[in-house]
């Protein structure tokens, strides 16, 4: 498999002003042609912190990609650093220069602006690649064993090259592709998903135990699992991942959930148009995020009856019909009012499913029985409500982020046990 | 000044299936603090990768920042590569095990799980910067010149222990300080911003003219200006910052909110608190974005009454009291629907600002008269209902975050212009 470097030049990545975007597509463009990125550096508009990057990337790579810093300012400074290093001068490119001026010509002006004759100025030997998008081409040099690319860092001008100029020099170092899968877990830590799973590989008996590689990406909603298959087609590889995911894929089924996007909203509104039933939320702590989760999802009007953000105990007593003699005995923070909340919300909206939350997000109102990160939530299923409680760590956007996903996990586990009609 | 690196570890950086968030937010972390960091190394999880991306970083800066790769399962080797690197063994830190076991406990373990174990081993000598939000501590080395700190992967992680444990280390490596002050606005494109700003800015006579370096900060919620002055006292830097906005300021102020956090619903939420009014929202495209977003502020149970998410035209006509008429006549999406949700919402919650937001955010039910992103908007104030609409660019997601925070924009306006009451 090529082995590949990425280069990006700015300082506005150094000081992240700037999210670097380039760098995670070309991952992704390279990987999905079997070209494997071993390497990203990162550095500023500086001359010589250029050239050690790309010494370094010719020493451990045979094919080296240089983003942004080949604009006409004086702080573009990328394609003389890397002619420099190479012992090649500049010199002027007829054809690109034909093109500069007729891009010019259209835009208005009689010739090349004086700052843009650079533009047209490539080291020697190097190939043009045609920039369709903007004044900047991309440059190619053939280095000894190394392929040296420098790509503008326009996003879409970046993109525009690639596809277009580049695309035929990625084939040529296109080696064996890289086959990912992702699968989706809520409501589990790593490690215990690792616990649950590592010995369940183990008993595997197929080639996908030793075919596919496994990791574990955790953030705050979940824990997504990436199985990777190195070569062959993308049908052998995705055998290859049903067989893994039929022999191991019981010990993930409590925590497991399907989006084409990743997010667990779209698999519930998947799940409630398949059942063909209605949710409605009551939500105090999370304010409305749970409304705004599943709203979010294209279509969700069709599964989404309404919510109320039933912040204060006068909205849950007066719209919701919760119980003033239980928020007053056990609190508002309570399995009752949860409870209530949740038959609240799916009577009022007139909705199959209901979900009520309420819980003390933070950074105030903790006590010691009801420390910060406490949340009661309740699931009322066609009449039947089931509660729970929880107590989660993080601030308060932590908390309120990781209640309204447990809420929505178990809308999404009863939903899916629910026939459709 | 200090000069810093930092790496990254992970193959899904490498992949691009994560876009590296961590990194830009570091840069502006640590060049806030006049720490300037000089390189960027993104390694995949290859001991031998890490090892070498450490030992350059070690040659060229004082202080290496490594992300990534120090969770529990055996993909993350961060902390045995750095450590058999610096020719420290690893060793078992008896407060950081006390503080993992209780985590465990109340998440419900008998003990730490062995797959866990690693979490509380560290290099001899180092210091831990503990983890409010997660198991991975921050592990912080002083080897010769040169202070290497490993911090965890997740965002949120990395960014708890920043603020943490480790601000009084990056304290000490501060420089020549970089004042910056930001100044929010919302509401006008950046180049129209700059039109209105520059000519201002000329006529300034101070030394706020020399001494201030502007910056337009443009995202989808708005453009931020950042102010920065190098060096000299804090204390100057926010005289010359007066100063500059007393000269400039009233080009501003129709765009321009006052925000500790730099979201406008935390400015929202003060103006309400001072004037003593609250607030109710009816949302139909915006789904709940505007209630969480409100909600999302600490304190703001003292001023928002509650919300309903009113997606069905069922709800707008029995819970909200909008005309079923005016719906027949106007359709949803329409000046009288706005306004009389902004109207139901302030009376069903018993609120003084109501505001009502209803819209087509895609991507289906456009129509040649009311295209995909055609929001309505009423913002009724003691009584009085003003609408106005818009036409946001962008897909569903763009959609509606611009219609919430044009919402909470007006109401901005609309409370900072009444007297507490």
């Amino acid at each position: 498999m090529t082995r590949a470097a990425v280069i990006t030049v700015g300082n506005e990545l150094l000081f992240g002003e700037t999210v670097d975007t380039n760098a995670a597509w070309l991952g992704r463009t390279l990987s999905a042609s079997g070209i494997e990125v071993v390497r990203r550096y990162t550095v500023g508009d500086v001359e010589v912190d250029i050239q050690e990057a790309l010494r370094r990337a010719m020493v451990d790579t045979e094919l080296v990609l240089i983003t942004g810093g080949l604009g006409p300012t004086p702080d573009d400074i990328t394609k003389v650093a890397v002619a420099d290093l190479c012992g090649r001068e500049l010199v002027a490119d007829e054809g690109l220069r034909a093109r500069l001026a007729e891009r010019f010509r259209a835009a208005g002006y009689d010739e090349i602006p004086a700052l843009s004759e650079s533009q047209y100025q490539v080291p020697r030997g190097a190939r043009v690649l045609r920039n369709p998008a903007g004044t900047a081409p991309g440059l190619l040099l053939e280095e000894g064993n190394v392929t040296v690319v420098m790509l503008p860092g326009v996003p879409g001008e970046l993109k525009a090259i690639v596809a277009g100029d580049f695309a035929p020099v990625m084939a040529r170092f296109s080696g064996e592709a890289l086959h990912h899968r992702l699968v989706h877990t809520t409501g589990i830590f790593e490690t215990r998903l690792a616990e649950a799973l590592e010995p369940a590989i183990e008993a595997l008996k197929g080639p996908e135990r030793s075919a596919i590689r496994l990791a574990y990406l955790p953030d705050q909603l979940g824990v997504d699992l990436r199985l990777t298959i190195v070569g062959g087609s993308s049908e052998a590889a995705a055998r290859h991942c049903d067989a893994w995911l039929a022999g191991v894929g019981h010990v993930l089924d409590p925590w497991r959930f399907e989006s084409a996007s990743g997010d667990l909203a779209e698999a519930v509104v998947d799940e409630l148009r398949r059942a063909g039933r209605t949710l409605a939320v009551a939500e105090s702590c999370t304010g409305g995020l749970i409304g705004a989760r599943v709203t979010a999802v294209p279509g969700s009007s069709r599964v989404f009856a309404g919510g109320t953000i039933a912040y204060s105990n006068d909205v849950k007593v007066h719209q919701l019909g919760v119980s003033e003699q239980d928020l007053h005995r056990d609190g508002a923070v309570s399995a009752a009012v949860a409870s209530q909340l949740a038959a609240g919300a799916a009577q009022l909206f007139g909705a199959d499913v209901g979900v009520g939350v309420t819980g003390v997000a933070g950074p105030g109102g903790g006590s010691d029985e009801k420390p910060v990160g406490t949340v009661w939530i309740g699931v009322s299923v066609d009449g039947d409500v089931e509660t729970f409680v929880a107590r989660y760590p993080g601030d308060r956007a932590g908390v309120r982020t990781r209640a309204a996903q447990a809420a929505l996990a178990r809308v999404y586990r009863h939903v899916r046990n629910l026939d459709g009609g």
